[in-house]
């Protein structure tokens, strides 16, 4: 199972808000049934490496879609095949280390 | 005013986990009195541009005080001067974006 | 068309040399005819997004069909449809750019 | 030693063509004497942590220098401690091992 972040820039667009762009990778996560985790940075999206890598390149069609000529789209993809990763595991596990540390301090 | 997400990555390291390195660095954070949310792909750190290239470069130290020889540091930038950001504006911006449109629909 | 840089980091391994995995990147470009320049920091390909949606899924099984569990992969896109991008036409004209400004100076 | 690749995107700009501030971040490298390679994807720069934390928070500030008011920074680093790296030794590496696995089949 993996985790893919994916940040997607028009670039060329006069305004220097994407907000319209991103709202809309929300919109087609929710159609497709997605599981996924919007955050300042990026949208993180939960799957194996095939659903990934789909979602990957229709959420990049999106600005394009919507008539801007050039795209910026970065992809980070956390992939482990020896036990399953979905969202917020890390962070709870990050957590539960910073917790076990104070107790024992 | 920025927001900077970082993602340190230890090199050569037996373990495929990473979570130690991570606690570190929200601890580190804390001791700092960065203003910070954890995801499961990065912190994301609120400041201006120098606060945000001070956290960096000394959050990318951590795994060498440990021991790694070899880091591999991804960072993202978004900084803007005609308004202040800070952590969660954007994922407001695009909730507010996505219930006027069904409203509207 | 497009172009993409890709950074496939293999967590877990012991030694802190990745240049194994990168040489079999190259190694799967070559079989698969695919126009790609190596760089310090990856690989760049060139392709339109079928094309490069294909290989770096491609590439990104790489570490795993060598034993390695955890895999982080990181893309970066580039895609234009206003106009035809190939590798080095971004450096030549960047280099362009500068002669004639020395030469205005 | 470390390698930095950094990638600047103003946001908001009109035009879809980012090579003048690709220019200008060639020109800084220069003026400040720093050691550097221009590939399709972004400028990669090489020297100690210092030296790469200083070369990026300087790069990042020529977009707003320019007028623009929002700037997204990709930056990208690889810092070994335990050998010297520069531009051009992984490429190099991965050449040789290229050569020698086909020698040897």
């Amino acid at each position: 199972m993996a985790l893919l972040e994916i940040n997607i820039v028009p670039i060329g667009t006069e305004s220097p808000s994407i907000g319209e762009y991103v709202a809309e990778v929300v919109r087609v996560c929710d159609q497709h049934g997605l599981t996924y985790n919007l955050t300042d940075m990026g949208t993180i999206i939960e799957g194996d490496a095939d659903t990934i890598f789909s979602a990957a390149k229709m959420l990049h069609e999106i600005p394009f879609s919507r008539g801007v000529s050039r795209v910026l789209t970065h992809l980070t993809i956390d992939d482990r095949r020896d036990k399953a990763i979905h969202l917020q595991d890390e962070v709870k596990a990050v957590q539960d280390r910073l917790v076990q540390k104070e107790k024992a301090a």
